[in-house]
């Protein structure tokens, strides 16, 4: 099969042109005004999965942005695959500490920089483009659904109530997604479980305006020491989450898992240095390499309130807001900690001020066996092009739709992806090098190849 | 002394219209772009001296904004009285928030309703009528002076230069100042002791960039995390300041001045509704009048960091920063709270992450003895003018430059102020009630009286 290899080399200038087509759209689900853009980047990916070689490919509207569904039926009585992707971004703020533009995407040391040359157009790229490969040398060994959503990055609010409504044309075998880490070609990791979400908004009022720190300080409670000591409650200082009964239903992994996930054998100094700070922190008791896959955290994404312009206003705010996520593991559920953290917060705060929740995001962890079929034709498929045998992988992040998919379609997904921790994803200068691009058209084939066998 | 009265009653309809041609220039010492309304509301003040009656009035530079002298010299070997004053105001801003236009002062509901109205351009003009009235009656008792700065909102950071190299010039035995609050015409108080300032910015980084907070969570401290635990750290529950040393050389308040202090019988309740709060906060052993006037607090003034916008962006910051502010009470050092906050910060953050702290604003606090022949004398001239004798009180508010008058000059500051907690100084619609304006100027030439006696 060095058919794909010849493909991807003949091919490789199309690619990058289209591939930069899709990165140019500014196509973040985070902001309301990017209604034109999310249409316009929803039918972009319609018809790359058109050129591709799907024998129809649509936008449908959902409560929120759009999803593209696309399929190629070669024969109903063959298994079916459904890759999942997104083309949602997130905000590229801030924008002052990118090199070049998100959104004007640039080849440089062998890495494509821009939102989203990773998270996930980059990696979804790959997918369309093992398909046409499959579809153009008529490699393909079964029927292939394409399900493309635009809220991943918001957490799917709408894509539950979609896969419910259209659960039959989305029924499938097996899920594929291409939006996790591969750690290094060298030493690939495949991700069997993913940590959930739950990402709230909490704001503390007190007066009903700014008042002067001289007149009324040390007389009235003031929100921003408020929010911070109930911030500070949170966690002790080796790390553990002390909101009550948080810890009750996380499902311990067993110690042959642990000894399996620490294989990696991370470099923490390489690790803390590439991020530029002295030590890595975290719970006691556990590895950095657990801390991130098979422990929750806390940790909070964003805080305001007062005056935060230049020189000195003496006020006492009327109001301070923080953005706070709870990254969950397998049992534990959303709705749980939600319960949990309003119960926490009228028991820390004052009656002097008010307190108010909102849910922005949530969604359950994900775990597939390292054993399974499906997690087993992935690492064949790693081994056959990187020529060795790829490790399991707890991933720290959440893509919350893989539980709803699992859920409503009764289909576990194989996470079979290709970033690397220095892409940035989420950051500034985001980036996704080309290698990694190549090397993820030339395995996902095998992947059809060894779960078809 | 009924003459000041009709003095008064005859030349009301001037005195408005000179005062509202002060409040028209929007002489905002905070923006930059004011340089030329604060050189126009520089002339305008020294105009206003002259036609008053001083001997000369001139606009002196400064390293800042300017300051107008002025004097009127009887006889050298009479007492000199000082005038202090203001001519900047506060910004505006929130704009949308005032009934009136801020620079075009109305009358409503017998009020003056403008930016500066009570402070301080409201109150230093009364000082500028009174003066008037005594050199046209002929009742000037002594030699009269009149500092007035442009930098008393910014915190003076350009006058205790001024004053070392204008020493001379400059030299009195007393310094009169009309920029505090009366409480009530029915129950007047004289502020005897203000606050000072110590106003700090702090910043804590932690990674070089912002992270994927479920790449990276857990594994690594949060500077937001870390920052609340500081705050937290900063009280106890019972309000108070767990700075080590902070408490050290604060000069407690006899009981018997707390006594009279308590005597203005605050209303908690119309307090606390007049902030809608549901209940008062504070240090614990302390009554809401002490909690204002004679203790210290430490309050934060804004906090920033992270993702701050629409929904959800799961990150963990690479900074976060936070203006926290203390008040200061007699004897204790804006220097020495500096160290101490430095000391505790770094033994309340880890290796992780990297502190930095920057001074703002700083100010002592000051205090002029309730039995001192300076506050006496204003007791008094409230006394003759509103038949009541008033009490002391301790401002919560600072004006810095108290302290540096006192210092480079040798003399004591009286604070005979007729604002009223009502004319929202520093917030939208500051107004100041006529019949304040008039009693001022009513009772300053008391002051003069018994001063000079």
């Amino acid at each position: 099969m060095d058919i794909v290899k010849t493909y991807i080399e003949k091919n490789k200038n199309r690619f990058i042109g289209e591939l930069f087509e899709m990165l140019r759209v500014p196509s973040v689900s985070a902001l309301k005004e990017s209604e034109p853009k999310m249409e316009q980047m929803a039918r972009l990916v319609c018809q790359h999965l058109l050129k591709a070689g799907a024998d129809m490919a649509e936008v449908m509207t959902t409560s929120g942005w759009p999803v593209v569904f696309g399929e190629k039926i070669i024969n109903r009585n063959l298994p079916t695959i459904m890759v999942y992707g997104h083309y949602d971004v997130q905000p590229p703020d801030p924008l002052d500490l990118w090199k070049t533009p998100p959104f004007e995407p640039e080849i440089k040391d062998d890495k494509i920089y821009a939102r989203g040359a990773d998270d996930d157009k980059g990696q979804l790229f790959m997918q369309i483009k093992a398909f046409e490969y499959m579809v153009a040398e008529n490699k393909l060994p079964c029927n292939v659904k394409f399900l493309i959503e635009g809220e991943e990055e918001i957490g799917s609010p709408a894509l539950k109530e979609f896969c419910k409504e259209n659960k039959s044309i989305l029924s499938t075998d097996v899920i594929l997604v291409s939006d996790t880490n591969i750690h290094s070609l060298k030493k690939p990791v495949i991700t069997t479980g993913l940590r959930g979400i739950a990402y709230f908004e909490i704001s503390v009022t007190g007066p009903d305006r700014d008042l002067h720190s001289g007149l009324y300080g040390g007389a009235v409670a003031n929100p921003v020491n408020v929010l911070s000591g109930v911030i500070a409650g949170m966690k002790d200082p080796e790390g553990k989450i002390k909101i009550p009964g948080f810890y009750d239903d996380v499902l311990e992994v067993d110690l042959n898992e642990r000894k399996l996930l620490n294989e990696i054998n991370l470099n923490e100094k390489e690790f803390a240095a590439s991020i530029n700070v002295e030590e890595l922190s975290g719970e006691k008791g556990y590895t950095t390499v657990e801390r991130i896959g098979i422990r929750p955290t806390l940790d909070i994404n964003g805080i305001w309130g007062g005056y935060t312009g230049e020189g000195a206003k003496t006020i006492l705010p009327s109001i301070a807001s923080v953005k706070v996520s709870t990254r969950l593991v397998p049992n534990q559920r959303p709705e749980k900690v939600k319960e949990q953290l309003i119960r926490y917060l009228k028991e820390a705060t004052p009656k002097s001020v008010r307190i108010e929740l909102k849910t922005i995001q949530d969604g359950n962890a994900y775990v597939c066996p390292w054993d399974s079929k499906e997690v087993q034709s992935a690492a064949k498929a790693l081994e056959k092009t990187l020529g060795v045998k790829p490790i399991p992988n707890r991933g720290g992040g959440s893509i919350p739709v893989i539980t709803v998919l699992e859920e409503v379609l009764s289909a576990k997904s194989v996470l079979l992806g290709f970033g690397l921790e220095s892409d940035a994803i989420h950051s500034p200068n985001e980036n996704y090098p080309l290698k990694n691009l190549y090397k993820g058209i030339e395995t996902l084939p095998w992947f059809y190849h060894f779960y078809c066998k």
